[in-house]
Parts: structure tokens; C-alpha cells; sequence
């Protein structure tokens, strides 16, 4: 059960309710929002009436949650959440495509793909500046100065940047330069992580673990919103199955199912997804059509000289083609919507 | 490697070139088809050059294949295979639609879903006479009385029908009353079924076996093709993962893939690819986005009432609107590909 | 619910029975053994009291079964099966050992292989007469020579043969030659094929699905069983998971499972649950301790000219070292059981 | 390729190599050890003779790894890592027994379960401080009250303590109390974190991703090697598949191939491997038996009231059995491997 207060509660209402909910035998869980503060009512709570808080000052409504996971429900939330970074938003109905290199390699490097993939529609720049690998003999990112590169790419081509962070004690400096994180499918279950990306004031890239489930991803979600940040979007990357043929295998019924279960906006990851640079443009049409909010996309000039991630990433043409085709696909989808609405 | 003969080809020139594969310690496999006779040579090919069998008497061209499907390949048929049934086809740039219930279980509710599948679009019905099931308790299918209520529907409706085939012994039965004979994904290695589809003049839908691989899906296509029958076509229904959320994982990744790798139409199955009705549509339309060359969907007119697989059947009002939204997405893939063309 | 008829109950009171349970909204599934009769409830017997059959005439006992499978259940039967084949048990407490090479290469190759594995220790043979293999060009076996051969094996070195039967029609054929039929791991769930094994009097060893749960793997049993045939026998042999180091992943927690879960003898399986011949000792060494009743392994001369399975098959030395370390810890088991029931 | 320096080589020998290495372009990777230096040579190193380095000053053995794994690999190390913690040893043929509650939940209940583990013949104790739980309304640990609880335990019962550090931040907190730190399941690809336990002296337990290979464990140890800690062992816990009946799938595979590709210990874990209490002693028994160097248990004096991971807790008397059998059968492989070598 959640208990949502009133924009004006004062913090006597608040703590009259938090004791009430002990009173009765279960644990508040208090987020204090920049405008409303929400209390969350941890316990089994089958036997509960929302009546016992509906009545008391400053209680604005009360909803109860059925999932594990509750302020990333649509029960607790029904509109779409909205993400808004410098002219470009994420969720709602809009199609946000976000592209870029895996790895920032240089500065010509970066600023040649930016160019191309500004050229080309996206409205986001991607590219790894801290990068999270299997062997501590591969090249791990240009750190810092990955950082700045990102920076001058979005002042030249007015593209908000996300970069992925890797540890809690480089989230602040992340966050300086970076106008979404990201976190990484291997840190989803890293709980200090969540913490502190809870704790900043910049939206956030939750991408699925390569082992998780839709449930758990929502449950690392509920890190993130409990934590005080409600800006989370989530991200379908592939998960591991035994098929060998493709890096990871792409769970496009994920996205038709989080659109249910939850009002965070979806990423489709194709390139993570296949691991073959001639299976993302199908992919990514897949992932529009089953609904997705945007996409993000590794895209590199030369894929052939690549540091990471080569065999995946598109040349700046085919990602144009790429483009092109995810946008007629979601104009459909928006004309048929209209249609059931009216 | 596969060695294809003229036309006009006599015996004498196929033992000719029987023989000289032996000669040079290799295995020939032998398919005569109605056009013309395929002889695929088996063993370690690296170092056999094509030169040994290009002169010889008969001898219209030799291909050289990598994969261990070799009849499967676009290696060895670069065009698409195209299935005809009685003015329905299947492959070859056509969107073609199956639909029915689970099981057949009256003849009034086939004939009732036959009419409202024809109604919405459906090109071909579907419905099962033979079930396999987990539980030798459980429903089981009407058999033969099934196959003729499928008969019936056809002659009233004018749709090919496809039903599951599950053992030897009734494939010819089967092939009485059905136009397509099903191998379902419990039997995709049933090795003795397989050799049994393939010697019989029916088309073939083989469905992919729930946790196996690409490549092996292909090498059972192989078993059939290389049996004499080249009419089949494949189906993506979902892989067993970790993932709870839904019956099974729908690999979308799976069809792009198999464009590429073989000339075999690719069909898919999204109600058994979630197993939940409300992800049916939106991942239909993700497996059109992908390069589907058609859809098999579980329609039932009362999903509550089914015997079997009413979670996952559409009502036929859900199933209209699927029809409509993929017809759209297929036509923008078709005018971007005559762009590309052109 | 099951309700086991007295041995000396009359037809008649087997039809009142089954009238009695149709009376109550459920479905009777009656199986007819040599013994006595057993009729089973199908549907959902939550409101069904035991007393509705206990009084009746010719009625010994009734039991209630909360699995889906019923007759493999230990609910249903407490006290273990024991397979009894030519002097040789399986189940109850010994520890059985059937050895032999993949498949049936030649008479020579196969009499050499049963000398060193009855000389090892081993009390039955394997070889593979008939062959499931993915590639329709690989060896598909020598048929019915293999059953020849295998039954001259037996009368030499006096070990009962088991041998895989892959298709309805064969059962027969091949119930002439082997003491135990196998049905195979792609075959788990061939209908057909477990209804024809369940009609003969042979024993089964059933092999769990590559991609089969532990509830299926029962599901199977069940068809057999209550198809009149009670001697069957479980095998574990891995299962297929995202890990690409080994074949399959042996689910050793499946033994202890299904000792709890069912009255059927579990072997274990550890040349096709690791692949490599050199992990098949320990994984022997741990199926054993885990609670398995016996072994299956894959055995051959020189297993680098094995036509199939030569990775995974053991040389007769490395076999024998083998028996004798899992012999010791069956015997430690056996004195801990001792002491616990002291 | 490895380059080992001798004890006594000089910063200028160390520069020297290094420089060599950089020229042959190669990247050079140096770790200072206490003892001696080592210079790993990372690139494609087909083309490179030892003898490039074997002839300078100062070096002692070039050794060539195959394997993306260098430090970890048995090619590198041949012999056995032994850890050694206040008089208890892991790996180099003892088997080490860790056991304690999954939870400390008050310091009552923590020194009951040492006082009872100690009394059954474990040699350690484990107990988690800080938890890693899927939703963030779950019980997390009691933190550093916690670890002072552990560290009184130890001083009492004479029991080496492991328990879990979740972030780099606490990494020297926890180090202060604990004798060897856990990375869990959740964090084995957290490389900040696998970097920070590098950085200090004491052992590491690493515990396998629930869905990571074999290689990518022994990649994760690797992190820590390269960064200075030699003292890691590594945890096999179940890895997460289709099977529902068990919380993971134990994969026994995993034990003996561990051994076979590195020379650290590796420790067995049933608990989280089943999920169930009565399958962790066959399981536990199945790990000795395919040569795990140790085990960590979960035993909780009343599992019923656990505030993590009950279901899966042993009670002391359970445990104490299990305890008695494992010895057991570690003594006829100890005796087994005698004879081999005799």
C-alpha cells in the first residue's frame, strides 16, 4: 500500500501517519519529493483497509499494490512518466533515438559519429567513457576525458548526452558531465549503485541484466524511485539463453509486458540485443512495433577499427536507413492508437 | 557440397557422378526431386575443388555449402522458397495469415472460428485433432473426427488447413484431410516423423523446439528436405529461458536470422511465444517488423471456454485488429525495400 | 485420486467404481494390470472426500495425489521399484552399472567393449543400435545388425542389454533383442512412441529431456505407467543451459529430488551430462553420493575412432578405476543409512 | 605470456622488460607482490617467442597462457593456492567447512549458531552484515553492529570469519572485522569492487554470477590477481535456468573443471545450489565427491524463524550429519588418489 500526501502535508500529518502505520504492525518507507512526499507501507498487507489512512490530515489517496515492486507500478502511477533532458524527452508517446559509439575513443572519433548520427535523426548521444569489462587486459575507456569529449559533442551538435557509470564514488563527477546515466547490465543488482544514483538529481538508464527477470528489473527500478529519483527509464538489452548463434537473445516480449506493468518509459537495445551489426535494423523495427519508447543504437564510422563492440555497430548509413524505417513503423502505431481512442 | 544435375540428366551420368564422389572417399547422398536430381556430397570437403565434378556429363552446377545444413541454405538456393495451396502462398514477399483454435473441439466451434477468422483476414486455418499433451490426463484431441470437421470448414470457407502430425503411422491419414502437416516443438527431433513428412507430397510448418538452437532447427528442416520434400516452411515460438513473465521467450532475433540463412519461409507464432493474450498483437507486430513471412494465432470465439490454450487465444474482435496493424507494417516494409531496390 | 481395486475384485465392481467417480463430475482412468486394477480421478479433487469409494465393494484403498503425475508419484507407491532384468536389480538399494560404447560400431568393436566392461565390473551393456543424431548425413547406426550383435554380447558375457528404440513402429523389433528399451533424451516427449512402450513388457529407461523440467521428466514416466507398463526407470544426463564449457549441465540436485518425489529407480548419466571424458569420473563419483541408484556410461576401446561420442567416452581402464571409486562411496552411503535407521 | 621476475630483480630489470614488451607492441601489465614481480604481456602473442624475454636480467620463467585468463590459469601456477586464515587452511587437499546463519539477526542468535557449527565440525563461519536483496523494502543487514557481533564469535569459538562486502567504500571497514571478504553472486562482474578487494590482504571468496560461465568467473578472479591478491577462492552456488523445482541448478561440472583450469580452491555451496533444505546434504555430499576443496552452509537453530533464506537453512543436527558423511567420502578420495600416485 502507498499512501501519496497532499502537495501542502506538513511534517506533523506525515508523522501522524508513519506512526500509524507502525501502530498497526508494518514498516513506513518515507520518499520525500521536491513536491509531494509518498509513504510507502512495507508488510503483508491482505488484511489492511486503505480506509484506516484516507481519513487522516493531509492524506491526498491511498492505492494499493499487489507487485513486489510499488512506485514503479502502473497501479501506484497510471500515466506514462515523462522524462525531459534539454529539449529532448523520453516516454509519453514520442519516439526518442539515442546513438553513438560503444566506446569513446577519441575526440575525432566521437565528434565524426555525433556529427553523423545528428545528421542521420538521433536526438541523444551515446558512448562509453568507463567501460565494464570481462578481462582487466581490455581497454576500459578514457575515463575523464571521455567525459569532457561527451561534453563538447553535446555544445556542437545540441545532443543531451548518457554515459554509463560504473561505481558510486564517480556518480557526482558522471553526473557534472552527463545528462542521463547509465547504468550497466552487469551493476543492476549492484544495490550501492542504485543507492546513489537515487540520490542525484539526473535521470537514469537501467538496463536489464543479461540474467534478470522483468520482475527484478522492476525491483532494481524500485532502488532507484525509493531512493528520491523518479526519472528511470528502462532498457531491454538481450538476456542469456543457450542459443549461440546471436550475443544475447532479444526478449521483445518484455516490452509489451513492461508497458503493463509499469508507467517507466522502454528502451530497445538491438545492438546488445543481436551482437550482429546485420541483425539490428530488423530488431529495432521489432522493438517499435512492440512498443518501445526509443532506442539506443551503437554506431561507429569505421566498425572494422572499432575498440569494443565492433561486430555490432552500424556505419552511419545504415543507421540513417535504420532511422527512416523505426519512424514510418511508429507513425503507424500512432495512427492505429488514434483510432482505438476515437 | 552439392552437386546439381540438368534437367535431362540420365541414370548413367548420376551414377557416373555417384560413383566419382566414392572414388574420392566422400559419401553421396542422393535426392531425386520431379525437375531435377540433387546429389550432395558428405565428408570433409576443404580440400575437394568443384573442378572434379563441373565436366562431367549431366552436371548443370556444384555449390559449395558451409553450413551443416546444406538443402536449407541460401548457399545452395539463393531464391526464396515459395509454398503454393490452393491459391494461398506461403514465402516469396506475401504476408500470410493462419489462424483457429488450439484444439478443434465441436464442430460448431470450428466452424464458428473458421467463419470469424475468414471474416477479419485470416488465408489459412488452423486447429488441432491430435494434441500433444503433458499430461496423458489431459485432453488429447478428437482425432479423426477433428480432421474431418477441418475438411468441412475448408470446403465452406475456402482455407487450407494445417493440423500437427505426431506420429509415423498417421501421416497419411493426416495428409488425407490437411493441406500442411505440422511437426510440432515436441517432436522437431523426432528423426523417424521427420523422414516420415518428407516422403509424403504435403507442405510442411516445422515449429522450432522449445530450447533448441537455430542451427538445429535448420538441420531438422534438412532431414526433410533431403527426404524429397522441399516444400517447408519454419516456425519461431518462442525458446524455454530463466524468464517466468511468460510461456516461453519469443527469439525475434531468430527470424531475421533465418532470412539470412535460409531460402525457407519463417513463420511466427506469438501465441505461444508469450502465452499471454494481451502480448499476442504487439508481438505480432514485432515479428512482422522483423521480416516474417507470416503469423499462426490461437483464435478461439469464447478463450474462457477452451480445452486447451485459452490464456493465450485472441477473441476474433483482438484478432481484426491484429490483422489490420500487421497488414500496415508489412506494407511499409515492402515499399522500403522498393526503394532500396530501386 | 487413486483408487486401488482388492486383486480379487470382479468386474463388476470395478464398473460401479468408475460409474461412481463419472457420477461425481470426474473422469475415470482405468489401467488393468496382472495383478489388480487401479483407477485413477481426473479433475480437480480438492472437494472430493476419500470416503466416496472406501465403502464401496472391491475397493482396497484409496489415495489422494497432489502432483500432476499420480502413478509415479511416492504418495502413491512409498516402497521403491525394483526392475528385475536377468539377475540383475535396478533400484532398492543396489548400485547397478551399464556400460558401453555410444553406438554399435561392428560385432568386433562391441564384444571387445562388453569383455572390459563385465571384466570392470559392469552389470548390463549399452550400444546404440539406432541412432538420433542432428545431421541426416551423419551414421544413423546399423539397425538391426546392432541388435544382432548386442544379444550375442549377452549370451557371451551374460550382461542384460539396453538399446534405444526411436520410433512406434520398432518397439517391437526391438523388444525381441534388448532386456530394456531406452527412449531417448530428444524423445522424452514423443507421445506415440511412450504409449508403445507402455503397452510391451519391457523395462524402460527413460532419459530426461535436454530441455525438459524435473515435473515433465515425470509426466513422461506417467504416460508409460499408466499405459500398463510400471518398470520404469529415470535418467538423468544434463540439461542444456547458457554454459558452453561443457556438453550439458548435470543437474545432480535432480537426484535427490526425484529420490523424494517418485518410486522409480534414478541412474545417472555423467558421459552426456559433461561431454568430457575426463570430467565423467568425478561427475560419476557425485551422482553416486547424490542418491543415484546406478550409473550409464559410455565406454570404447579407442575412443578416437568412435563414431559418435568420442570426446566423452572413457577407455576400459579409466572405466574400471571408475567402478571402483563409485562402489566405495555407495558402500559409505549404505553404512550412513544403516546408522540412521539404527 | 607471463613474464616472472626473480626475487631479487631490480626496478631497472622491471623497466627494462617492460620497455621490451611496449616495443614488440605489446602492452605490458606489472604486479608488485610482496615476494616478486610479474609482468603480464597482453595482446595477440601467437607470434611471440619466449626467448625474447627468457635471456634478460632479472628474469626468472617466461610461461605462455592460453587461455583469456593468465594468473588464474593452472599453466601459470601448477600447484595447488593454499589460503591460510588463523590455523585454517583452504585448498591443497583439506576439505574446509563454513557454516553459519545467511542473516546475523542479533548477537544471540549468531553466537548460538557458532557455538552449534563449531560443536559439528565446521572450521569457519559465515554470516552476512550487509545484504544484497532483490527488493528494497527487505530486511539489509544489520550493518557494522553485525560485524562487531562476528568478530565476537570468532574470539569465543576460535572460528576465522567470511561474510560480504557489497561496495569499495566498506571494503576497509569490513576487511577490519572480517578474516576473509565475499564478493556475492550478484557482484562477481562489479569490477570496482573486484578491484578495491585486490587492493588489500585479505582472502577473497568469490561466489559465481547466477548466470555467468566457468570463463567468466575465472576473468573475474583475474580482476582481482592482477590487481595484487593472490589469496582468492572460488565459489560454485548454482546457476539460474528453466528448472523450477530448485532455486538454481547446481552445476557439478563446474567443481572438476575448476580444478582442472586453475590452481585456486574451489568451495561448493548447496544452500543457494538447491534452495531447499533436505536436497543440501546429497548435494553437499555430490560436491566432495567431484573434488570441492570445501563447502559453505547455511544453519540456522530455527529456520522457521529466518529473516533471509530459511527454506534453505539446516538445522544444527541436520548439519552435523552432514558434516560426519561429507568426511567421509573425502577420506576414500584422499585414500583414491593415494593409490594413484603410488
Amino acid at each position: 500500500m502507498i499512501i501519496i500526501m497532499k502537495s501542502g502535508a506538513t511534517d506533523k500529518d506525515i508523522q501522524a501517519v508513519v506512526d500509524r502505520v507502525q501502530e498497526l504492525g508494518f514498516t513506513p518507507h518515507v520518499s520525500r519529493g521536491t513536491e509531494r512526499t509518498i509513504i510507502g507501507v512495507i508488510g503483508d498487507e491482505r488484511g489492511l483497509a486503505r480506509s484506516n489512512f484516507e481519513v487522516m490530515e493531509g492524506v491526498e489517496r491511498v492505492v494499493r499494490v499487489l507487485h513486489p515492486f510499488k512506485m514503479a507500478s502502473r497501479e501506484w502511477k497510471e500515466e506514462d512518466t515523462v522524462i525531459y533532458l534539454n529539449g529532448v524527452s523520453i516516454g509519453g508517446g514520442d519516439l526518442t533515438i539515442i546513438a553513438g559509439p560503444c566506446s569513446v575513443e577519441s575526440r575525432e572519433q566521437l565528434l565524426e559519429t555525433a556529427h553523423a548520427v545528428k545528421e542521420a535523426g538521433a536526438h541523444m548521444l551515446r558512448g562509453g567513457a568507463y567501460k565494464p569489462r570481462t578481462s582487466p587486459y581490455s581497454f576500459q575507456g578514457l575515463g575523464v576525458r571521455a567525459l569532457e569529449y561527451l561534453a563538447e559533442a553535446r555544445e556542437i551538435y545540441g545532443l543531451p548526452v548518457v554515459t554509463e557509470v560504473m561505481s558510486p564514488d564517480l556518480v557526482s563527477l558522471v553526473a557534472e558531465y552527463a545528462d542521463m546515466l547509465q547504468i550497466g547490465a552487469r551493476n543492476m543488482q549492484n544495490y550501492a549503485l542504485l543507492h546513489a544514483v537515487g540520490k542525484v538529481q539526473r535521470p537514469v538508464l537501467l538496463k536489464r541484466g543479461m540474467m534478470s527477470t522483468i520482475q527484478e528489473l522492476l525491483m532494481s527500478a524500485e532502488y532507484i524511485l525509493s531512493s528520491g529519483n523518479m526519472n528511470v527509464a528502462l532498457c531491454e538489452r538481450g538476456i542469456r539463453t543457450f542459443e549461440p548463434y546471436t550475443r544475447n537473445t532479444t526478449d521483445i516480449n518484455a516490452i509489451p509486458a513492461l508497458k503493463q506493468l509499469t508507467h517507466l518509459p522502454v528502451i530497445g537495445d538491438p545492438s546488445h540485443g543481436t551482437g550482429k551489426w546485420d541483425l539490428v535494423t530488423p530488431v529495432a523495427r521489432a522493438m517499435v512495433a512492440a512498443g518501445a519508447d526509443g532506442l539506443i543504437i551503437e554506431v561507429h564510422p569505421r566498425p572494422e577499427e572499432a575498440l569494443s563492440d565492433g561486430a555490432q555497430s552500424l556505419r552511419p548509413e545504415n543507421f540513417a536507413r535504420l532511422v527512416r524505417e523505426v519512424r514510418r513503423i511508429w507513425e503507424v502505431l500512432r495512427e492505429e492508437a488514434a483510432v482505438r481512442e476515437a
